[in-house]
């Protein structure tokens, strides 16, 4: 896997573009995306779990359920949920605007929304606008950049990747965009990810390839323990690179699978970083589980703890939280059998030694937690299994996003 | 029921006090208290349920399994957690010291600590103080509030209440105390909680009504999501006061429940309110449920979430995170069919019907949330049956609270 630029728009016959229509009144930032492939395309998705969910959730996943669509699109400003009846209307029309300008069905649109929860959609300002989001369609960097933009809320950096691997003797593509930075925890995140490739697959295949990267890589991250009302990750697979189709478990299957997979872990540890008034990426990664999933459960309740993340802020050495988090995790393990350790560019530092305090030198703990990417390495010593899940410290500027996001 | 003076010293028998030994080292606050009854006592606890737990919970859990205590020493500054076997051994240590000093048995001894996980705790400086401690015992208001002031840590409250009743013709007391202010979250707090009553009771049926207490006040109050190493409530019923002893279900033990549980809530609020960092008493009340438990787990919910926190922190009736922290519960209901409203001193306002906005004057909003004292009130429209949890705001003070814990 090597990776390239162009985003969504890096993989053949896929068009991006991004417009500011008046979603969000008081800037004049680019708040409506579209994705387009010129040809058929297999399509997966997975959506929040969350029961309050926008109608965007409702409406794509049925327009999902044939494994096909040609167009995503979204809006940021709006969550478009808790919105009742003229929420649901208002994601059809979303759909219906695409299916005309594109001339594509609408059941082959997937409609994704961002942002404040419980307000109505002004979807009049998306119909004014069709026809300019339709024009700003390219199949550049530059589209790709646009779309991403469009659907970016409090993110602070642009989240995005691309990568070419060889599938059959043939060079294809995945490309991919995130938006996500608060709201953001396991199954899933406040996030919506599209991701695009040239790969031919079957839908059923592609869907088993999202399901496993997305557990292993959006499901592993946490920035609030907030899961959103509007979650989705969407792949579209148009297979103009034209591989013989992937329809099992073979060697091509293996190779881009794990790509995407790949993918999917690089995408989540920069939303984590990228977390709302985050100042650092901490992995927390449990090993010598007797199971993965209970390493999982571990680490993502230690890295969802607020006491660990803001510690990890103020860089202060409090592995005693550390333990502390995994006991309420619900999952069994031998506080007195631990060993916890923190780890980066800084160097590393063994600080807990089965449950107990080894002497350590405070000043290399600060210099170690003071770096930008920090890990904290949990040895249960029972098993083989290990797991990593990203989140991020817990900051001022959390707070003070967080305290008047609407206004 | 009528509130009175006197603390843990308003019943009849029991003596409390509090003095700085050295366990703090960086200030001469109390770090050691003693409470302790003159003559047997029925008693009962409930204990953190943390995996990593403290040698305290392990050690007061083995003593109070006869029902019976005389005394409770407790710490600040240090935990006693993650410490290992000689954890425990100054865990022993201490209650033999009180066994020694008060002559009473060291099964009769209940051990407390409260403070930094990880740090081995100095014992040798409770040994020379133990005198001095047996010293500060009083009878009155002073060893009460001594014996308070020595277990506080990032507390900015005395924690404290006494209450009158009529039992059976005869004025009986209850007394308590509590310590917690981070690390508070359901099943349990960070937070130590001790009663005393001179009610004459059985220590099984002493033991049921604690439960009852503690499962409708500390377990429904959070401050940040995090179950301590160390939490106890410990209850000593020494029945002084003349009384028919207790045996089981009848007036006096309706009577007497009934004001354990309003001494509970009253103790589990003043905790949520003095949350660290807080400036707001958050009270998420679901009503209409089906059943009580669901109303728990949806009203904890909310209560916890960050993003409803950081919310009521900057006064943003933002009440689709309300909605959303529902959603995410992992409990059943219908969010098209929820009402939600914001009340204060200040008024109240509907503010979502039916799981959809309705019309409101933000300026409102704000002069309602801006109050010391706010609650979510949420209509479910399904049942009979509610339930409150008890929270605060989410604010930069937590974070700088927490971010350098043990300096």
């Amino acid at each position: 896997m090597k990776e390239i630029n162009g985003g969504v728009c890096a993989p053949g016959g896929f068009f991006a573009g991004g417009i500011h229509c008046g979603i969000k009144k008081k800037s004049v930032k680019k708040d409506l995306a579209l994705i387009y492939s010129r040809t058929n395309c297999s399509a997966a998705a997975v959506f929040t779990r969350n029961k309050a969910r926008s109608a965007t959730v409702d409406l794509t996943r049925k327009n999902i359920k044939d494994g096909k669509l040609r167009a995503i699109i979204a809006n940021s400003g709006n969550a478009n949920a808790c919105t009742g009846q003229a929420g649901m209307q208002a994601a059809q029309r979303m759909a219906q605007l695409v299916s005309e300008a594109l001339s594509v069905k609408e059941s082959e649109v997937a409609v994704a929304s961002t942002g404040v929860i419980g307000v109505p959609l002004p979807v009049n300002v998306i119909e004014e606008k069709i026809d300019a989001l339709k024009s700003s369609l390219r199949d550049d960097g530059q589209g790709h950049s646009d779309a991403l933009e469009a659907i970016m809320t409090t993110d602070t950096r642009k989240k995005e990747i691309a990568a070419e691997i060889e599938i059959n003797g043939k060079t294809a593509r995945i490309g991919a965009m995130i938006k996500g930075s608060g709201m953001i925890h396991p199954d899933m995140a406040t996030m919506l990810c599209f991701i695009t490739t040239d790969v031919a697959i079957l839908p059923s295949v592609l869907d088993t390839c999202l399901r496993r990267a997305v557990n292993n890589s959006f499901n592993r991250m946490t920035v609030d323990g907030d899961t959103s009302t509007n979650d989705m990750v969407v792949i579209m697979a148009n297979g103009e690179v034209g591989n013989q189709t992937i329809t099992g478990e073979s060697r091509d299957y293996d190779i881009f699978s794990s790509a995407l997979e790949k993918i999917c872990i690089t995408l989540a540890r920069m939303t984590a970083r990228d977390g709302e008034g985050a100042t650092k990426l901490v992995t927390v990664t449990v090993t010598g589980a007797v199971c993965e999933e209970k390493a999982v459960t571990l680490a993502k309740s230690a890295a969802s703890s607020n006491l660990v993340k803001a510690a990890c802020f103020g860089a202060d050495a409090n592995w005693g939280r550390v333990l502390c988090a995994m006991g309420y995790s619900g999952a069994d393990f031998s506080p007195e059998r631990t060993n916890v350790s923190y780890i980066s560019r800084a160097g590393s530092l063994a600080i807990c030694k089965n449950g107990e305090s080894v002497p350590f030198s405070e000043e290399k703990a600060k210099s170690i937690l003071s770096e930008e990417e920090i890990e904290i390495l949990i040895d249960l010593q029972e098993g083989n299994e290990k797991a990593s899940v990203w989140g991020c410290d817990l900051t001022y500027d959390y707070v003070k996003i967080n305290g008047d996001y609407r206004s």
